[in-house]
């Protein structure tokens, strides 16, 4: 035991700390609560902050119980993948416009493994840029958007065949939270 | 002709000019211009301004031509189908709380004709709330997902059974705009 905070802490130890912090009283972490966080942690850098939006996005790709809300593991998993989908906007942002147009967009899609169709590029594209480009805080809604349905479609997929029966409420299930 | 605006005009002239103001220079109104629009013209009443998240998801419920933006005909539905809701939202909470709780929620679906089981009815109600409440801007965003995906599945229900098979690419087109 030491007085000085931080000291002798591992980076686990410390990113508890920070997530008692955000938690509050509760001890879990909602999408109110993951946007101020975000925000001041600068985690976006010269990019905008996250939208209420994208925080709620994220928070149900990970929610696997269904509360809206995330424990301790959800949280550093999420942080994780926050910092990875920045490097690959960086990536992805070849021309470094501080945006991905809709060429960089389609590549970054493939390197991913998506095969998609011109159409549901076109699709996707318009509904997730503005004049054409796709900021950072969209592109990572958008991508988990993505992520999120393709996982849904593909637990159902059970033979692989790209094609899926689908039960209205189990669609908007599945839909709706996304 | 006379000089003085609005004076001699139809309700269906000032619209226009209404229109022609909010959509600029390209004569179409996208998801920004919306938002301000909106944001000026008090619609939201003493409720929180739209999102430019749920003025996204109104412009793609109507945008029957995937450019992202509307014309005239598209932004009069719009602006006939916001003052609806705001309607039904007073309507719907009936203890005048300014929010949408889960009972007010269940009995408005009801009514609007959706026969969800309560297990659909919750994860619906946790996504759009916040500590339990659905204000106005959520709940637009809401029934809105919710009529716009419910449009798409039934498209494609030929036999009326409440199945439909889906090939990856047109589930993801179909859910990735909304
Ligand atoms: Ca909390
Ligand atoms: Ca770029
Ligand atoms: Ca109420």
């Amino acid at each position: 035991y030491t007085p000085y905070p931080g000291s002798c802490s591992s980076a686990n130890d410390s990113m508890w700390t920070f997530f008692t912090d955000v938690a509050g009283q509760d001890g879990e972490v909602d999408a109110e609560e993951l946007q101020k966080c975000l925000t001041e942690s600068g985690i976006s850098g010269s990019y905008s902050p996250f939208s209420l939006e994208t925080c709620r996005i994220m928070i149900a790709m990970l929610d696997r119980d269904n509360t809206g809300k995330m424990g301790f593991n959800e949280f550093k998993e999420l942080w994780a993948a926050i910092n990875a989908w920045k490097q690959n906007f960086l990536n992805t942002d070849q021309d470094r416009s501080g945006s991905v147009e809709h060429h960089e967009f389609s590549q970054a899609i493939a390197i991913m493994g998506y095969r998609l169709s011109p159409q549901t590029l076109n699709a996707i594209v318009q509904r997730y840029s503005k004049n054409g480009r796709i900021f950072f805080d969209d592109y990572v809604a958008c991508c988990v958007k993505l992520r999120a349905l393709t996982d849904f479609f593909r637990r159902r997929d059970h033979l692989q065949q790209g094609s899926v029966n689908f039960m209205y409420e189990d669609f908007l299930q599945g839909t709706m939270k996304i």
